[in-house]
């Protein structure tokens, strides 16, 4: 049996076969560059490249069982079309559709942080949970629910856009339009932008000096390292930052009481320096509310892999229910 | 056959024979005055009327094959435990086990705006959808979630406070202890607080003739009544008021992405003048997001039936999982 799990990025292309246990057999990549490739063209390329991943790991095509796809974007996961997917210059491609002309087996696709969370939670952090929410904090923040050891997707599969839940009305500007983001607060994108902005106001401070004035260099780990030396600016950053992230997961405390919340993205390579800071933050604010239970707060253990294997995931999901 | 359901409120408890099709047979209520009554005594007087409606409606008690409960408070679904209902003055009351020395039967309590989602979703307003969420709009802010026509209700029967997700970090005070809580803004609370500010800066308002000055006279009505007349000062407190409500239902848009948000609690009383500002702001909004499915904003239908109907709701639901 091969359950092949796909990871489509921006700039590559990541296929893997993963066992029932959760484990890659194998895997291989390829590069895309989408501004010279038509959608046709990646959907043909994708398709040599799970027949040669069949073939590295000695499978024929008969042994192939199913295909679970990640993919950024808006995607309709019920009719497996990528309705809109900025970063790749799709909009209404019927991927499952197209895939199926080669593949006569089951094929899912679903929201690459959905897919994401699905991994972290049956076979990463999450796996001693029943319920689990994760939470991404990269360039944006991506959301995934596990109610059950299953995806809730929401309708066409476009809900758990955790990132786009206001928390503040009239607040910061946000890249989907809405201000006051949770994403505009808690994102390594909104990390750096008040990181710059700390230390254009403090050029004396020990990040200035740092990178010597050139603000390029400035990124998600910059105010948690000077943090971790006791520099105070970086503290009023990281401090603020905190302040924002643990509202929002507050919120996801509130409206799923999850049993647990699964951070993953650039910002939970800060591991226990981040989750020193917000446990307590969450502790002392009775996770949300009073008389309610604890939500534990975990860091995700599948990094790059929790994109293929949270795919094959989505084919295992979807046999045990049929 | 019979299924009880028990709405317990502050003031009285109600309790109905409902049949399968959502409808009451019988119902009955009693007041009850929490202060005076240890609860022990409250739940012998729920017994005995449990027996009286049975009675009433010719049936035995051995016809009697569930009985459902929606109560305020923090209550332990899985455990049949009313942990804190401040209303009731309720702590860790094992309403459940008690009921069950009584009757041998399935016995199912939940938070009773969650019974109310229930009700209203499989039998009231959200009946042609599988997953709807309910906003309760009365002195809190109350949630439920229907996903695939059953009740989430997240670890302990604790999820689902919808009304204490923060939409203004550091904003205004919340009972539950946070500051910007969704409630704080969109409760009938709320909108009389901010309709009783508004006429102090404008005593020469129509709405400060209308009460002669007593601010004790002010309702969750009055800014809506005066808003339909033409009056600005009303027509700036419904503005805001629909502002934050509207950010508010647009989160649940984006978490949920359900098909339907049904409307309850008093201010829904407002029928088509609260849809009719409320549609075209989600609507010029995207539903929260581009490329994302509308969401059907509807009344809640059951009024102050929803409690009983939805109670009764919590035991079919049971009886189909198991």
């Amino acid at each position: 049996m091969a359950i092949v799990g796909i990871d489509i990025g921006g700039m590559s292309i990541k296929l893997g076969i993963v066992s029932i246990e959760g484990k890659i057999l194998e895997k291989i990549n390829f590069k895309v560059d989408y501004k010279k490739l038509s959608s046709d063209q990646v959907i043909e390329m994708i398709k040599d490249h799970i027949l040669m991943l069949l073939d590295k790991s000695k499978f024929s095509k008969n042994d192939l069982e199913g295909i679970g796809i990640g993919c950024p974007g808006a995607i309709n996961a019920p009719k497996g079309v990528v309705d809109y997917a900025n970063n790749l210059g799709w909009v209404k491609v019927p991927l499952v559709a197209k895939l199926k002309e080669y593949f006569n087996v089951p094929i899912y696709i679903s929201n690459d942080a959905n897919v994401a969370a699905l991994g972290e939670a049956i076979y990463g952090s999450g796996k001693q949970y029943n319920n689990s929410v994760m939470i991404t904090l990269g360039t944006g923040v991506g959301g995934g629910i596990v109610i059950d050891h299953r995806l809730f997707e929401g309708n066409e599969g476009k809900g758990a856009e955790l990132g786009h839940m206001v928390i503040e009305v009239d607040g910061k500007e946000c890249s989907c339009g809405r201000r006051g983001c949770f994403e505009a607060y808690s994102s390594a994108t909104a990390l750096i932008e008040s990181t710059k902005k700390a230390m254009i106001e403090n050029q004396t401070s020990q990040m200035w000096q740092e990178v010597a004035g050139n603000l390029d260099k400035v990124d998600g780990k910059l105010a948690f390292e000077y943090y971790k030396k006791g520099d105070l600016v970086a503290k009023e950053v990281i401090d603020n930052y905190i302040h924002y992230l643990g509202e929002g997961l507050l919120n996801i405390c509130n409206i799923f009481r999850p049993e647990a919340i699964l951070l993953g993205g650039g910002i939970s390579a800060q591991k226990d320096c981040l989750l020193n800071l917000l446990e307590p933050y969450l502790e002392e604010r009775f996770y949300g509310y009073r008389q309610s239970p604890k939500v534990a707060l975990k860091i995700a253990t599948l990094g790059n892999d929790a994109g293929i294997i949270g795919a094959a995931a989505l084919v295992l999901q979807n046999a045990i229910v049929k």
